[in-house]
C-alpha cells in the first residue's frame, strides 16, 4: 500500500512509523509544508519521500492536518477513488464545513476519523511508532458514507495497534469534550497560577495533572474553539461540582466532602 | 540504627524500603493498629516486626500515620532523646496544635518534614523501595529545633534518595496548596462529571490528568481541612484564571486566549 500523510508532526509522524513498524504500507509520503518537520521527517527516516501534494498514486490518505484545514484537502481530494481518513480531535464541526463547502453534499469515501492517543510534544522526531498500542479510535461516519470504505479504515488504525468504535460525530464531540478538552482547559487554566518557586516542591502527582498543560498551545485552542459549545457545557458541570466541594470545605461537612471525594475516587478507579 | 515507623501504610513502607534497600537501618519496627497492614507489611518483609508502641530502644523515630495524629503521638513520646520526624503534608496546624497540647512548648527533637511524594496506591504492598529518589523533603524546624537533631534529620532523608529543602511551616503550606492540594481537589471534582460510557474515549492525558483522583478520600479530606485556608486561597485564585479563559473561549478572543495557553505552557516547561 502507498500511503500518504497529509501533515508530519507527532501525529502524522506516528501514523507513518506505526504503519512501517507493522508493514502497514510499502511507501510512505508525507505531505509536509513546514520545512523543518518535512527535513527531520526524512531524516529520521519516519517518511521515505516529501511532497508538497498528495502523490496521485496514493492508496490510502491520512489527515494529519491541524483540524481547520481537514474540510479544505478534503474537497481538494474529493474525486480521488481511494479511502482518506483525518485524526481531527473534533467531528461535528468538519464534517459541517465539508457540506458547506461542497453545497451539502459529502465525499463518501471520506471517513472522519480520530485516535484517542496523543502526547505534549511535537514535532515528527518525538513521534512514537507504539502511539495506537490498544488506544481507541473513533469512527463517525455520516449517511453517505460507503461502507466498504469505512471497514477499510477500520482495517487501517486496526493494523496500527488501536481497536475502533463507530459513533455520532455529535456524540464524540461531547464524550471528548469531557474526556479531553476540559482536562487540557483546566490543565492550562491551573498552570497560570504556579510560580516558578513553587516547581521546586512539585512531585509526581503535580507533574501527571500538569504534563498536558505542556501541551501546544495554538493547536488547542483551535479545538477549544471548534468544541466550544461541548466544551463550555462541561465546564459549566465542573464549575458546578467545584462549587459543591467549596461548600462541603468551607463548612466542614465530613458528610458532603467525604461522599464527594469516595464518589470521585470510584469512578476514577473504573478506568 | 534502629528504625521505628509509626504507621506502615505506602508511605511508611516506602521509608522501611528505602531504609532497608540503602541500608540505612539495621532493624525496622513497624507501629501499626491496622491488623491487615501490619501482617501485610510483615508478611512481604516490609518491616522486621510489629509493635503497638514505639520500641525504647529506637533510635530514629518517622511517625508516618495520619496527619492529625502527630501532634498526639509526638506527645506521646516526648520524652525520648532521639530524633522524630513525620510525613504530614500540612506542617502549621499540626505545630500549632502540638504547642497546644504542650501549653507552647515544643520538642527540640521533633522536626517537622514532608516528603513531596506519593501515590495513589495504599497500603505497604505498593509500598516502593524508590519512591524518595531524586525527590525533594521539605523541612520546618521551628525556632526551638536543636540544630543537630535537624541534621539528623535531613541526613536521614538524604540517605532515603532526597534531597532537603528548609522552610517556614506557613510558606510550606501555601505552597503545598498549589502544588499538591489544589490539584488533587481540582481531580476529585473533575471525576465528579465523568460518566462510565466515557471511559471508553479516555486517552493518556486523561489518565494522568486523573490518577490522582485515585487516592485515599478520607486521607485527602483531612489534608484539605488542614489546610483549609491556603486551599480556598488557591482555589480562588484557580476560578478567577478560569473566569478569564471563559471570557476569551466565550469571545473567541484569539489574542487573550492564545496568550493565557502559551503563559501556561511555558511555565509547564519550566519543570
Amino acid at each position: 500500500m502507498k500511503l500518504a500523510i497529509v501533515g508530519t508532526g507527532m501525529i502524522g509522524g506516528a501514523v507513518a512509523r506505526a504503519a512501517r513498524t507493522r508493514q502497514v504500507a510499502s511507501h510512505i509520503t508525507g505531505v509536509e509544508p513546514n520545512g523543518d518537520h518535512a527535513a527531520t521527517a526524512l531524516e529520521f527516516g519516519v517518511v521515505d519521500s516529501i511532497a508538497t501534494d498528495v502523490p496521485t498514486d496514493a492508496d490510502f490518505i491520512v489527515l494529519c492536518c491541524p483540524s481547520d484545514q481537514v474540510a479544505g484537502w478534503v474537497v481538494k481530494l474529493k474525486d480521488r477513488a481511494v479511502p482518506i481518513c483525518d485524526v481531527g480531535s473534533v467531528k461535528a464541526p468538519i464534517i459541517t464545513e465539508l457540506r458547506r463547502l461542497l453545497d451539502g453534499a459529502f465525499p463518501n469515501h471520506f471517513v472522519p476519523s480520530h485516535p484517542i492517543a496523543g502526547s505534549e510534544k511535537t514535532g515528527p522526531a518525538h513521534a512514537p511508532s507504539d502511539l495506537f498500542d490498544g488506544r481507541a479510535v473513533a469512527l463517525t461516519p455520516v449517511a453517505e458514507s460507503d461502507p466498504s470504505t469505512v471497514a477499510q479504515v477500520e482495517k487501517f488504525w486496526q493494523a496500527l495497534g488501536a481497536h475502533v468504535l463507530n459513533l455520532e460525530a455529535a456524540e464524540h464531540d461531547e464524550l471528548l469534550a469531557v474526556t479531553s478538552h476540559l482536562p487540557h482547559y483546566l490543565a492550562f487554566a491551573f498552570m497560570l497560577q504556579v510560580e516558578h518557586e513553587a516547581l521546586a516542591l512539585a512531585g509526581g502527582g503535580f507533574s501527571d495533572f500538569t504534563r498536558i498543560a505542556a501541551s501546544n498551545p495554538e493547536m488547542w485552542w483551535r479545538i477549544f474553539k471548534m468544541n466550544q459549545g461541548a466544551l463550555l457545557g462541561g465546564l459549566g458541570e465542573f464549575e458546578a461540582n467545584l462549587a459543591r466541594l467549596r461548600e462541603a470545605l468551607e463548612n466542614e461537612d465530613d458528610e458532603l466532602g467525604l461522599d464527594l471525594l469516595n464518589k470521585a475516587a470510584r469512578r476514577r478507579n473504573e478506568l
